[in-house]
């Protein structure tokens, strides 16, 4: 092999690039359907979600829920002496959970057959790529290439002590100080996991308010509990970064921010460069590959899947396109699956936790479309009292005026994160009102909150 | 008033006998249906439920798990000194926590003008009650008188040294030692409690396997991780008890266990006794009250719901089997809704807890049903691998073998009741494995165990 021709052993029926969420998990579906395939990664299966992002932030964050419910005990009746946090044997955790669940994407990978290999691929014509001097042939390829971090053009946003979150996870101790730039889902989520474990965070966001993926409601309320152990600068665009100085301008006439480290969490951008896509005719736009609701790109044979569509830059999202195109390939494309985005659910895992999922209030309002929407504190679930007290939280629910449909669901509070998908569910069944009356929540529970709700219209 | 006549003041245009979960609730429902109201509560506003079984458990199960938590927080990197248990902070804690669920009932049953008066119920006629020597007559009544311990008829068993879950709850110090009669939920909620607070604990359970209300695999995966914790007799009839000696047979000879208290848990027995509910007329049998799936009873003008029915003893289903009774009275009989038994989701909330809906493998086998049955090790959830690591637990879902529609969602481990509810709604809303496969479930949560089993069909 090598050399620029394609032996039969290098012809698959396809190639996936890129063995993240968007890839891997289509590899298993792909296999189970009976193609041959190939993964091409470059770095380490399971991508960034596995190695650089999800996975490593939710096993610091568990991390930091003990130490945070050792420290919070007392109000339950649990005395503990000196609370402190060991960084080196948490982040030793955190390369062990990535390493279990790498080997695990590995021996799934395995166990269908498929094979991979490591490396970049740069695309020869529209069914071989190049990996490494090598060539491989598919009649079917999927681009699953991901995202990577956004580095504005900020004077100083390259310089050495600014990190995005694939350095800052390295991190090997707790910072004293941190200026966090963006006050979305990545950036918040490191503000919390930082200053649970005492370190002064500043967040500093151009927007009015933080995440803005959220229910306006829900991420007012993460900034009002999270406020106090983290300081937010809102409408505060930064002009540029000296060392770890952060500065920036805002209707207050502006100030700068000091850190031990400064965390560049401002979005992500798809990953499309470098190999050669645009020189094989493939539709791409501000970065982003071209997909329609089958995931089919423009060029017939080439699907893609994942971030680097440039939409619902989320793992879940990313499997599910992933499936979608190979159920596409699979059913020579007389298949039923094609991508929604109305109940892609939305999580962020700092503490409290905030979750959502289907239409916010804020989105029906632009679209004038008429809704009713009710809210309740969460203290209305028995559960919720018991384990949380009076911490705020609240759920919400928006339905439509006329159908009564179930249209979305959003939570505050305690650990919402594993109550949405059941959300998710109700608003794909297009379940109504009344509908959802007729379930049986388990009592006591927070999901409870849920129905709670629902009885109010 | 008094004195045996009904003056035009306590007339009603429904009478709920009993203001916990089957009562309250359809207080409120039904007023907001437009009618004038009485609940006769003999005891306190939110049943046995709020009061004496599931908030109060659960609030001191939080405790507890705060408790394991500080203790075994090392492997995360958190250092803590001696961790200690101040069960009087607990107690007021438990105490704080019902009095406001309880004045939360309270408040609502006010805002929807309900009334409701303090005593024991007895029934004159079919719509005339008599309390304290006031009578209140009604054209609508509704049963929700509830359960109570049942005492088995052990020499002994009445003895001061053994305990409710009633009295139990109102122990003022942690014991050195408990035996558990009966393993079935409420003993093994106890059993983790006290034993996750240094008590040994011995569990007797007559039955070859803990909480058969739960899919076999989830029970006996519960009963392993309690183990070395909780001593389990299987198989073991209780003979006798002698102060706190519980004296059992077995297959092994039997044997005996001392405590310093015992707790009784053998279940619960339908409350339907001293009212003069038979002198009326009303259909019994087993102690219970006889109902249709519109809750209504033999006599026309009267429903039960909750657990005076000896259906499905949880207050959620007793939540339910009040709206049903509610909506049949709403409707004059001619709603669509009508009790449902096949997704009421059970849970156990020991640490770790077990939740399960739907068909058990164990029912599908009896029935002669054809399914088909998956699981997986809750480690396939990479957030249960971050939050749980290696601690064991796993996912189990029946589909039918033709349908292939969701039958039943079983899961042990970790914090499974907070997911539990949205197998529920897939159950109710009749999904099939395709459909299942369609939802996007959030990444990286626990929840998706139930997308992972879900591939494997």
């Amino acid at each position: 092999m090598g050399g620029g021709t394609v032996s039969d052993a290098s012809i698959f029926d396809l190639i996936i690039v890129g063995g993240g969420p968007g890839g891997y998990n289509a590899a298993e579906r792909a296999a189970a359907g009976g193609l041959n395939i190939l993964v091409v990664e470059k770095e380490h299966l399971g991508g960034v979600c596995l190695n650089r992002g999800c996975i490593p932030t939710k096993t610091l964050l568990a991390a930091a829920k003990h130490y945070k419910i050792a420290k919070d005990s007392a109000d339950f009746g649990v005395n503990v002496g000196d609370v402190s946090m060991d960084w080196k044997t948490a982040f030793k955790r955190k390369t062990k959970t990535v390493r279990a669940l790498r080997s695990g994407v590995a021996s799934k990978l395995k166990k269908h057959k498929v094979t991979v290999v490591e490396g970049e691929a740069s695309f020869i014509d529209r069914s071989t790529i190049d990996v490494g001097g090598t060539r491989y042939g598919a009649s079917k390829i999927l681009i699953a290439t991901g995202s990577r971090p956004f580095i504005p053009p900020i004077p100083g946003a390259e310089g050495p002590g600014v990190l995005t979150s694939r350095e800052i996870l390295d991190i090997d101790h707790i910072p004293e100080s941190l200026v966090v730039i963006g006050g979305g889902v990545i950036g918040v989520e490191f503000a919390s996991l930082f200053s649970t474990l005492g370190t002064t965070v500043t967040v500093v966001e151009m927007l009015p308010e933080i995440v803005p993926s959220l229910d306006g409601d829900v991420a007012a309320l993460l900034r009002e509990r999270l406020q106090g152990e983290v300081t937010f600068k809102l409408g505060a665009r930064v002009e540029k970064i000296d060392g770890t100085t952060v500065h920036f301008s805002d209707a207050q006439g502006g100030g700068s921010v000091t850190g031990e480290a400064v965390l560049m969490s401002v979005g992500r951008r798809p990953v499309t460069d470098g190999m050669g896509l645009e020189d094989i005719g493939l539709d791409i736009r501000r970065g982003a590959v071209v997909v329609d609701e089958k995931m089919r790109t423009n060029l017939p044979g080439i699907w893609a899947a994942g971030d680097c569509t440039g939409k619902s830059l989320l793992a879940h999202s990313a499997y599910r396109m992933g499936e979608v195109a190979v159920a596409d390939m699979l059913s020579g494309g007389q298949g039923r699956d094609r991508m929604r985005y109305d109940a892609i659910p939305s999580v962020v895992y700092s503490l409290p936790e905030a979750a959502g999922v289907g239409l916010r209030e804020a989105d029906a309002e632009k679209a004038g479309r008429k809704v009713i929407v009710k809210k309740l504190p969460m203290q209305y679930s028995g559960r919720y009292l018991a384990e949380y007290g009076q911490d705020p939280g609240f759920g919400k629910v928006v339905i439509d005026a006329e159908t009564r449909a179930l249209l979305g669901v959003h939570l505050a509070g305690g650990q919402c994160s594993e109550i949405i998908w059941g959300a998710g569910a109700l608003i794909e069944a297009e379940f109504r009102v009344d509908d959802v009356r007729e379930l049986i929540f388990p009592h006591p529970t927070v999901s409870e909150i849920v129905r709670e709700v629902i009885w109010e219209f």
